[in-house]
């Protein structure tokens, strides 16, 4: 099984490398970091560059395919090399997915056109603006389209479309091989939990 | 703040992606990936490599210190410049970390004497034979060293260590940033909560 996560400058690496964790312990699978021109991509902050193996054109028909966010989306909503390959990647794959602002490219290709979808809260309601319904939800399952909200999201995705991809004794085995008993120190992790100080703080300081 | 990840060739990318995606929200903060040579280094299954920027000997003395986990952490264990590198930066370091079996690299460079810490719970009884205590807690404190436990676990423990370098508004507001509001499908993140299949599910399919 061939699992594709795109990636690009000005990427969030954790939306990508969450869901890799996860998913490259399925059995028979393998996770290929992909791209339109093959090499080093650097994180939005620059503080960080992944490799990207493949191009794009060397890939074109994976099982799944895991959209990660970051800045960098905003071009390759604008980039008809990627939207085409998204489409065309879309017409044959088992499972279309996206972490954090990657449902924004999802959307600009058309896929989530009428369909409930979430990103990470700040641009939330930029999909209404491609036809897609934004939830709060921190998965949102749709047929064949899974999006997942802000950045950490990818992890609980990835779990779900494990137990698919595989069963739930698998994905509660990658959940232990990864230790994955949450135990953050604060509980701010939502908008509704963290209140209005805490999201203004956010945007001040620019850390979505 | 320079805040250090040593990275290396059979590294399990989330303990330092993890970590990394939190600190380098600090205000003021860089994160620099670091190895004995600078380049591209690969995770455990050779699906991704990740960039290290600087060699070792370019950044002696990071105020912060997180080393992560992998299989590679094993010939770390008697690379005496691994090793000479971290006594170093550890004298003058603020705050001394590891994610996962980096506790092992702390432990063989002496740092972890006469403490009590955790790890990777596949590994968590390799600690006693470097004289340190070993504790299932997801994350334990010690004057100036952290041990967090098995990957995910760097996420938790890098709110907390946000929390002390910046306040806890800030660390706060970072986990809104990465949505960190966990909910993961299943409930097996633990040995306590898996129960006695899942862990022998992890050990034959080797997903620790």
């Amino acid at each position: 099984m061939r699992i594709a996560i795109p990636i690009f400058d000005q990427l969030t690496a954790l939306d990508a490398i969450g869901p890799y964790e996860v998913l490259s312990r399925l059995p028979e699978a393998t996770v290929h970091f992909i791209a339109v021109e093959p090499g080093p991509k650097r994180s939005e902050n620059g503080m960080l560059a992944v490799t990207a193996d493949l191009a794009l054109a060397e890939l074109t028909d994976p099982e799944v395919i895991v959209f990660p966010g970051g800045f960098g989306t905003r071009a390759l909503m604008r980039d008809e090399a990627v939207l085409a390959w998204l489409r065309r990647a879309h017409e044959t794959s088992t499972w279309t997915t996206s972490v954090c602002s990657g449902a924004l490219v999802l959307a600009a290709a058309g896929i989530l056109d009428g369909l409930r979808a979430t990103t990470h809260w700040m641009v939330l309601e930029m999909l209404r603006e491609y036809g897609a319904t934004p939830t709060e939800e921190r998965v949102v399952e749709h047929g064949k389209v899974i999006t997942a909200a802000g950045v950490s999201a990818g992890i609980d995705m990835a779990l779900l479309l494990a137990a698919k991809l595989a069963d739930e004794d698998i994905a509660r085995a990658i959940q232990l091989g990864i230790e994955y008993d949450p135990q953050p120190p604060f509980d701010s992790g939502s908008v509704a939990k963290a209140g209005p100080e805490t999201v203004e703080l956010v945007k001040s300081l620019r850390l979505g």
